[in-house]
């Protein structure tokens, strides 16, 4: 390892030094021509000459970027099987916009009339339950900002090679929104649950009958049945006109378009619990039932995909990191391989089982760069590098991939992803 | 006053009491059929039967969402000034979805290169600057969750009668976003500021070429220079590329499309700030200056447009609550026109300068009521009646009205908007 590449604190600025660091229009462009500095008619932008457009009834992004969008993986020989990504690459702050919160279908998106739709309860209850949307609109409801995280998000990490892929492109399937709905044990308590019954078997009204089973537990704790994501009815794509939400939990549990939950006393073994969403072992066992997203976190700018411009100077280090255990206490980063860490401020509130944003100030000094971010969550867990996670879980996983990513800053400033870590 | 209408205790539901109330199915339907108990297939909805539609590069409302809009209310005389109102009263949660972020404009939306558009800072400082997107994007950012008001929402109240319109048609000139940019005391103070600068001359690049005066020492708390809203990219209708968000100050501030910054020693005197966004007083004076929104509420469920059915029963009061001083620390509601009051549920996080959600369970048992909600921010500032508002304003107000909105309940479950309290 060569010394004058190990990181040196005084590359990380803090807010203090922020200031003396930004000084003398780091960034800023040649300060005003005589016209800019009078505000002559001849110096105004088009825009302000034209009168503009109307008003909407419904809000769009801008035509300029229309580049920013979900990704669509989807599987040919299966119409309507597959995700798409959100680009966390080009968002910021935490919450993720209605219109890019990432999607997976097992057989696409079902058009349903909420005026027709029932939620059944049944099972081992004591009176089995029907509802429409008019009667459950009736209910207390709550809210909640909570990452969605699908349990197969980022499994291209387990690729021998890394993958070139943006940020959001390899790492998004994991969104957060402000779900809002009715506390699930609110309705399974009207019902009354037999004293027999330890499991909840959930169905979606989606061509797929995706149907999974839920510990009992999870459902009377935090579980919500959201009605509204970020303020307005949920989108179609996202399980209109309603789905489960269980903070912290593999997406696959959050039942989109959710039509019945049937108490059991045991699992329903059903496709998504036996032959997907299990996690072959070194051994050669098989994990089962693994429900929660560990601590992870991704910078997301500079990130592949970016450059630094050819003028070494302040770049801020930005990511996300969230856990399914907890809140976000603790977010370090390396430019230097892992080598040594600093910590990133995170961006309050910090909030449970929710995104935390994190920043970094960083003068790049047109040196070779390996960074990383490294979350820690309220139960002391530390996000695992590759190596680590490959030792525990051997080379052929595909569910729960958490490591530590690392982002490649060349002299020339490109950004490629390496799994890497000798200099 | 009649005594049997006055308010009891226990009409209103603690969290205790709600199971009990709820208990027996109060609002589920007549009990599962044997063919839905047994989930045979002629009983699975349609959407079970055939594939669903395909992935999107970004996602839109339901169809069956379509009248959740932003009502506009344009002036015919002159093309783009005018505004659109969030329909609150659709709405759950604390977010405003982007695409019905309330709207004001006085000549329409631009349309702005984001790679052509450039912002100045000049006036009383040492260096002017000007900026690109480019330069700006490698600045510190930061994310602010908090809402924005127009001056003029609620402006009806001032009117002898009360307007019959939707709880947001009435009032949804107030947004509520997570906002992420570059804090504007970096810029400035990169810009150099000079002593005698007190100002800030902010100019947007629409068409209305509006330009506002803001005290220097506002731009240096806690304004951003805002490039993202709920994680994206701002939308044109409000302020793409940029724009200014100045927490719990009224809208007009927040200055969209911004391209100057100019620091002086005065205020410019301009349009916005002589013969609008001022108030006439009782006494023919003119309060100017009026910069923050004080503490307000509103009871956007149930609300005019809904009805209660003819069954009564329990009900979910919900609403928000809002202060531009800081956080909101109690919502009072009463349902006897104010003769006795109960503090509602405060859905946490409660954040500075932010939607609060609030709600509370009522149990009707079919009587004529009056719903209202009070609002007292931590500044102990406690949000007044309509009467006190007037006695201390006058008749002729049109800006910062913030008085408590009363909702009339019939007997047969009708709602109106009515001012009195006398039953």
């Amino acid at each position: 390892m060569n010394d004058s590449k190990v990181a040196n604190r005084r590359q990380f600025l803090k807010k203090a030094a922020l200031g003396s660091a930004l000084a003398g229009s780091t960034f800023s462009l040649p300060i005003l021509t005589q016209a800019e500095a009078l505000g002559l008619p001849e110096n105004l932008p088009e825009s302000m000459r034209v009168p503009g457009a109307d008003f909407s009834n419904y809000g769009q992004p801008s035509q300029y970027e229309k580049g920013i969008i979900r990704w669509i993986s989807a599987n040919p020989a299966a119409p309507g099987n597959g995700v798409s990504w959100t680009p966390l690459h080009a968002l910021q702050g935490t919450i993720t916009p209605n219109g890019l919160h990432y999607e997976r279908h097992h057989n696409g998106v079902p058009d349903i009339d909420p005026d027709k739709h029932i939620l059944l309860i049944n099972g081992l209850v004591d009176t089995p339950l029907r509802f429409d949307l008019k009667s459950l609109m009736r209910y207390p409801m709550t809210s909640r900002t909570c990452f969605i995280e699908c349990g197969g998000n980022s499994n291209s990490g387990w690729k021998s090679n890394p993958i070139q892929s943006k940020a959001g492109y390899a790492h998004g399937l994991v969104s957060n929104a402000e779900w809002t709905g009715i506390p699930v044990k609110l309705l399974l308590t009207e019902a009354g649950i037999k004293p027999n019954a330890k499991w909840v078997v959930a169905e979606g009204a989606d061509a797929s009958s995706l149907n999974i089973s839920i510990p009992l537990n999870k459902l009377l704790d935090d579980a919500i049945l959201a009605l509204y994501q970020n303020g307005e009815r949920i989108r179609p794509e996202n399980g209109y006109p309603m789905r489960l939400v269980l903070p912290g939990w593999e997406g696959i549990l959050n039942v989109k378009w959710l039509r019945q939950l049937q108490l059991t006393e045991q699992p329903a073994m059903s496709r998504d619990e036996t032959s997907q969403y299990t996690e072959l072992m070194p051994d050669g066992t098989a994990r089962q039932f693994t429900f929660i997203n560990e601590a992870k976190s991704l910078i997301t700018s500079p990130s592949l995909g970016m450059m630094l411009p050819d003028n070494p100077g302040v770049y801020q280090i930005s990511g996300l990191a969230w856990s399914g255990r907890g809140k976000i206490t603790r977010v370090e980063i390396s430019v230097d391989g892992g080598e040594s860490w600093v910590d990133a401020e995170l961006q309050g509130p910090v909030l449970d089982k929710a995104f935390t944003r994190f920043n970094l100030p960083w003068k790049w000094q047109g040196d070779y760069a390996i960074l990383q971010s490294r979350a820690t969550d309220e139960t002391g867990y530390v996000q695992p590098d590759r190596d680590t996670l490959i030792k525990n879980r051997g080379k052929h996983g595909f569910f729960h991939y958490n490591a530590i990513v690392s982002w490649e800053i060349t002299e020339e400033g490109d950004i490629n992803h390496v799994y890497g870590y000798d200099f």
